[in-house]
């Protein structure tokens, strides 16, 4: 075996110059722990005249991403370009497909594509490694991967979106609206112009797709991820989440149920003793429930050049120790096809906030309703913030299914002295 | 290559029957994660003729723990006898000396011996592997060993003794104080009949020094530990620790100073708001700094069947892919000889409760000791619990040298006015 692994790393934003100073910085801990180098040897990106904060000398520049995984003198590609689509899927592709390991940061690459690489590395004898494709510096694929391994998973569920997290953190802290925090975090870069990728969702639907396969040994199942985002979270119900006892927080959740297995991302009130419930600002957490382990809770860093580069680093040192993995844990033609459970099967408690005219009979009108769907209430609240203004009833329900919750979200937003949508946000145990 | 892993289990105590029960449990998912079956073939534990839960059909029985080591059907031994000298050190020897895979859940062991066991298995290409020695269920060596493996680490502080946390946090929030609760600890088996192992940070340290190696890439070095228990800890100080916005945890720290590796285990006073304050009860959690991931944190059950074999199986699993890993990440030739740090360099900062006279002139002569020690005070409080008792003085300082501390102790403690020695916690930012 040689004594060095040879990388060409496509793309040098944040994430991209982090390899490169980590490679450098860390090379004498890099190559005791693996017993190589690891050596880069081409790079690419759009622009090479743009002057960079870290060294590139006698690194082959290459100006077409593409020629890097046709370079004999490179071992394992390194893609931090993003999207799915387009460029990334193609240079994954030649990659694996010329017989170059292929260690990626790329989510939606991944979620997407990711059975379809995976045939593709494993046809090619080599490695598709994306640890820092989910949850940044959190070493969660490692984690299912090898130290949890033993283990029949029931249930993961995750803070996976830095962004999302950081807004409803700072709306719960600051009693601000979500707009207002928005707009301040893309005054100050931390979320993007336009947003909708980590406030809607799908960011954290593409990393829960790629945990649910390695948990469940299931094909990565993007489409049947149930996905709401954070927009219509209000500083209202974060002040009466806090009086139940509990937070906002964004999850994306995967577990087995009867039904099939389930993968949703949307707001939950989580308690604020919880583990979960206590992650705050940019960070990223999961919990891990399984049969042997229990319970096994991972926090970190979701994002930014270390983290990021942290992940992609390891897995470079795993390839140049020679570690042998299945891109999902077992070689995909053993991944099952995903059972999906649908979204109204799901058993869980509730909270409603509901806007109603202040005025007899209200209450009793949606309390027949609950009573129709069988929704057992645990505990209602009615608040007049002024004077002839409507009221607002927080409810609390226990557990019920999700089909008959919609259907009495349907009927009470029909009722005449229920002014707008009431407000929903699923109850999660942990 | 074979398609299975033949195991030989020496222990069937609640560990032990752990892993016996996930082997034959979790079968399908194991074959399928590691590409091969993992087979128990021959167990041994004192008394055959113990009534056990779990079935031992068509496995081999051995009286003398040794013979699995002589096994030619065997692999892998899984030794979970503990104990660091005797029989559990013979098997590891003969174990690994005759070229078989040792896997163990024994942190005493490992601490006292696992450099030379590490060399033995190395010189005969097998693996000695050990995550279950180290936080039961949580992955903290394969996290160190590979999702990490990319960062220098900094400091790495965790809470490593299940039954000094439960102790602890049952004196915190039923404000009881330390022998009543390690009374009821003991009564319902959560704490041992001489529970000095747990206690007095023992326990703690063999694993502290296992982590230590992994990190810094240094030899293990149990002698190097700095070691105090929980025993002092009232629960007075858990009061005044609430009130300035801190549990107390027995924490197990490791970092890189000017002067060497520090290694202590001690209570530390640890903000309510910190990750490592929020772990209650018997579980163990681990905060791991460093210079790419910055921040990482993992918890879980230290203990206890299913944790403890969750790890052990993935050990087995990990072996059974053909995976080669050091012991200790980096060969055994190039782990440096610890070079420590001595308590008397450590800078913290401190909380100290000095039970004096209630007179004039006691906070002058305790502050002019501090003076001449250059100890700054954050902050004090005097209470006076009963008419005409002494008082109790609780001070917290800014950042000091431990030295400086000792001394000042030294010297409050000889006032004539202070009645007994002052009990000083340090106070550790997380």
């Amino acid at each position: 075996m040689s004594d060095v692994l040879r990388v060409g790393l496509a793309g040098l934003g944040t994430v991209g110059g982090g390899v490169v100073e980590l490679l450098a910085r860390n090379a004498d801990i890099i190559t005791q722990r693996c017993g190589k180098r690891i050596e880069l040897v081409a790079v690419s990106a759009r622009d090479a005249t743009k002057k960079r904060d870290f060294p590139l000398k006698d690194i082959a520049w290459e100006q077409d991403a593409l020629a890097l995984a046709a370079r004999a003198d490179v071992d394992a590609v390194v893609e931090v370009i993003g999207g799915s689509e387009g460029i990334a899927k193609t240079l994954a592709e030649q990659t694996l497909g010329n017989g170059k390991h292929l260690v990626t940061a790329n989510k939606a690459l991944v979620a997407h594509h990711g059975a379809q690489l995976a045939i593709l590395a494993e046809k090619n004898h080599v490695m598709l490694a994306f640890e820092a494709a989910v949850a940044g510096g959190i070493p969660i694929i490692d984690t299912l991967r090898n130290g949890l391994a033993a283990n029949r998973f029931k249930r993961v569920a995750g803070i996976l979106n830095g962004t999302s997290n950081y807004i409803l953190s700072t709306m719960q802290k600051q009693h601000r609206d979500f707009s207002d925090v928005l707009a301040e975090a893309q005054s100050k870069g931390y979320a993007e112009t336009d947003p909708s990728f980590d406030v809607d969702g799908i960011d954290a639907a593409h990393k829960l797709a790629i945990i649910t396969s390695l948990a469940f040994g299931t094909k990565v199942d993007l489409a049947s991820v149930s996905i709401e985002g954070i927009r219509t979270i209000t500083k209202q119900d974060m002040i009466y989440a806090h009086e139940l006892g509990f937070t906002i927080k964004l999850l994306g959740l995967s577990e087995v149920t009867p039904q099939g297995i389930l993968q949703r991302v949307h707001p939950c009130l989580v308690a604020l003793d919880a583990a979960l419930g206590q992650v705050d600002g940019a960070y990223n957490a999961i919990h891990i429930e399984s049969d042997a382990a229990i319970r096994t809770f991972l926090e970190g860093q979701g994002a930014g050049a270390g983290p990021t580069a942290s992940s992609i680093v390891a897995d470079l040192i795993q390839i140049a120790r020679g570690d042998a993995f299945h891109p999902f844990t077992i070689s995909v033609d053993q991944l099952k096809p995903m059972q999906a459970a649908d979204m109204a099967s799901l058993m869980s408690s509730y909270y409603l906030c509901i806007t109603a005219q202040d005025k007899p009979g209200v209450l009793a009108e949606i309390t027949t309703i609950f009573a129709k769907e069988a929704i057992s209430v645990e505990s209602m609240i009615q608040r007049t913030h002024q004077l002839d203004a409507p009221a607002q009833i927080v409810i609390t329900t226990h557990e019920t299914k999700e089909s008959a919750m919609q259907n009495a979200l349907r009927s009470i937003a029909s009722l005449a002295s229920v002014s707008e949508s009431p407000r929903m946000i699923r109850i999660e145990e942990l």
